[in-house]
């Protein structure tokens, strides 16, 4: 079964909004055994929305539409999903008594024509009630193929995939399982990979196909499969990790979870074992803390950080000597070290970690170059650190740094 | 002139992998007077590639293509290029130099076959040299359409875009200026506002387009115009923007920059007055530090923060009264109040702000809903805090926390 998804908005085209929904969807679809032909970005223009219908429509069984939904001029979904099967727009009664009890509950403005008007869906659609937003989500059969329309607000459209549009679908159609797979690789180059794994993959059966992502200083495998006997495809997948396995095994650091995120593997492995993390940050400023507590349960193992921005707050906040500072500079395996060691203490923890760096543009309160990162870890028993010099673009130096500091910290927990 | 983004790659089709690339391209395209018409995304599937590229062709002038170009066997956009220009590849000596300079430098490990094969390029290619990366970008001139195919590494596609793309295209087209001005409008709805903008928005001319970004507690309004002559879309977008502000004053926050943050607005506003600002984050985990850290400049204003994710954190490093917290619970005004107090002095900045409250999915620490959130602000001479309740969707219910905190933040500012 092959679904389409097409994402209208001419904040996308301008690249003003990142489009998001189409990952979820796609993951989303991908569990319950749909998988997605393409997906399509499109402005918001009645005649270019309507090509888009009729080229998705030509390629796959499932149309899932978002965006244009809203009460403004600038949305006009819902009138060119009427144009395209000849049909009018109805009031829905039920819509509009929800909208009228979101309005109650959430937003106590005076409701107006224009958010009525939302309760306008073409006659031949059933309504896929939107309990946390006005713009309410359709579906039409037509031919045998499916169009499915949902709002473009992110939380909105989730809600309407989970609760309406999945369930829904699985009933409708016999799906197969589909299966994927991801090992987080670390410190092997993707061609490096490739050549260890060669025989490997040369032998993998045609049914497990095999993608390699790299991304930061690791590479994820990702294994695939599909079919309708769920038993086997777990089987025949399990059975050619087992054979990798041993070919890669220094630098294998988990399978990525639903989450897609290596913090997720270090929340798993901490929680087991019962032990705590701080952290002192400095030019990663903050973002090793909030990708750990995105996570639910975060608080089983996270106990907080310390973002010393300034160099005055490594000295008054973490409590760095000002001579050491003056002596190695602020950005130093010294410091580095000094940092984890602190900010273990201030939080007790029994790991911690610790960066300083110039993510750039400029230099900042040090000479070293841009790029330059130490990284620290501490526990009880000792403390280290290393350097690292990941580029001159900014958000690739944080980003990298945060990745090695994860990557460092894996490390270390398995060593316990 | 109309350009096309192909991105290439089932890790976006599983939805693995958000498409960021396309964002980016699509913004820098725009910013040379290029429209983006759509956006496809396609498997790594010979036959879709070539029936994407036809398609594209038939629709616009060029054509932009990212991802496939690695040296593993899953990356076949290279092959798929040459066979739809009937080209072969060969090999190119300066790609084959710059892999070899780039693996001696980066990589420090065996070159391999699958390496040098990177150097292998279309004939009829130009080539965009990647200093940063082995896999070279090409362009492709046929029948009046560019085609451009571009490595799907973020950084490596950015670096070509910059550097080669976007020069070769102004020079080879007489493109139009295009113009977006966007303005942060918050404590508005969507439809409330349109309500208040009415007369305003029936009376813009034809030439300037008007779009609602409705986005967590704000709407985004964008307004844009594109033409020959740079001045006059300038005034035309001016005079516009001078007859709404007075509609939207007790809401309009400020124009989004170009990379379209409200960290911007209060980067700007603090580094111009002269002040700092420290922070304490509970249920925000870091990522109001991790914002405003994203952007250079930071360090001019901000002081840093302390991430005191466990009760006992905020006892022990934010020092906060273990009574205090007993007497109204850790998520409470008085806590979110004494956090901000707290981290004002310690970090002895001009601004504090500080945030306490439940995430979810579980309640954590305290009685409180899911969804509850104090944010408290603390000056030299006050602080003061509000209560939000952000529904149950843990990382809805941090943006939105971490949305409002700027907002009451950029308030505070606006006072002085």
């Amino acid at each position: 079964m092959l679904a389409e998804i097409i994402t209208i908005g001419d904040e996308l085209l301008i690249g003003q909004v990142v489009d998001t929904n189409s990952a979820f969807i796609a993951k989303e679809l991908n569990k319950i055994g749909v998988s997605v032909y393409q997906i399509t970005s499109v402005q918001d223009d009645k005649n270019h929305i309507l090509q888009a219908f009729k080229d998705a429509e030509s390629r796959v069984e499932i149309i899932i539409i978002t965006g244009g939904l809203g009460p403004t001029k600038d949305d006009i979904t819902k009138k060119t999903i009427a144009e395209y099967f000849n049909d009018t727009l109805v009031l829905n009664d039920s819509v509009l008594k929800n909208i009228k009890t979101i309005w109650k509950q959430y937003v106590r403005q005076t409701l107006l024509q224009v958010n009525k008007d939302q309760a306008l869906v073409p006659s031949k659609a059933k309504v896929l009630m939107n309990k946390i937003g006005t713009a309410p989500g359709m579906w039409i059969e037509n031919n045998n193929k499916i169009f499915i329309s949902l709002p473009g607000v992110p939380f909105e459209m989730k809600a309407l995939m989970l609760n309406e549009v999945l369930p829904k679908l699985t009933k409708r159609y016999h799906l197969p399982f589909i299966l994927h797979k991801t090992l987080l690789v670390y410190g092997l180059g993707e061609s490096t990979l490739a050549a260890k794994i060669e025989a490997w993959e040369d032998a993998l059966p045609k049914t497990v196909k095999l993608a390699y992502l790299p991304d930061l200083g690791r590479v994820r495998l990702r294994l695939s499969a599909k079919g309708f006997e769920k038993e086997k495809i777990n089987e025949e997948v399990q059975e050619q990790i087992e054979n990798l396995l041993p070919l890669i095994k220094d630098n294998f650091f988990g399978f990525e979870d639903e989450e897609g995120a290596v913090e997720s593997i270090i929340a798993k492995h901490l929680t087991h074992i019962g032990k705590n993390l701080a952290v002192a940050e400095s030019c990663t400023g903050g973002q090793i803390a909030e990708r750990l507590t995105m996570h639910a349960g975060a608080s089983n193992y996270f106990k907080g950080s310390v973002v010393s921005y300034a160099t005055d707050s490594k000295i008054n906040v973490l409590g760095i000597s000002k001579e050491l500072i003056d002596t190695y500079s602020v950005v130093s395996s010294q410091v580095a070290e000094a940092m984890a060691k602190q900010v273990l203490q201030l939080f007790n923890s029994d790991f911690a970690m610790a960066t300083t760096g110039n993510a750039g543009p400029t230099k900042g309160d040090s000479d070293e170059e841009v790029g330059t990162v130490f990284i620290a870890i501490a526990t009880k028993k000792e403390v280290y650190s290393e350097k690292f010099m990941l580029g001159n673009l900014r958000s690739r130096v944080i980003n990298k740094a945060v990745n090695k500091a994860f990557e460092m910290l894996l490390k270390e927990i398995f060593k316990n």
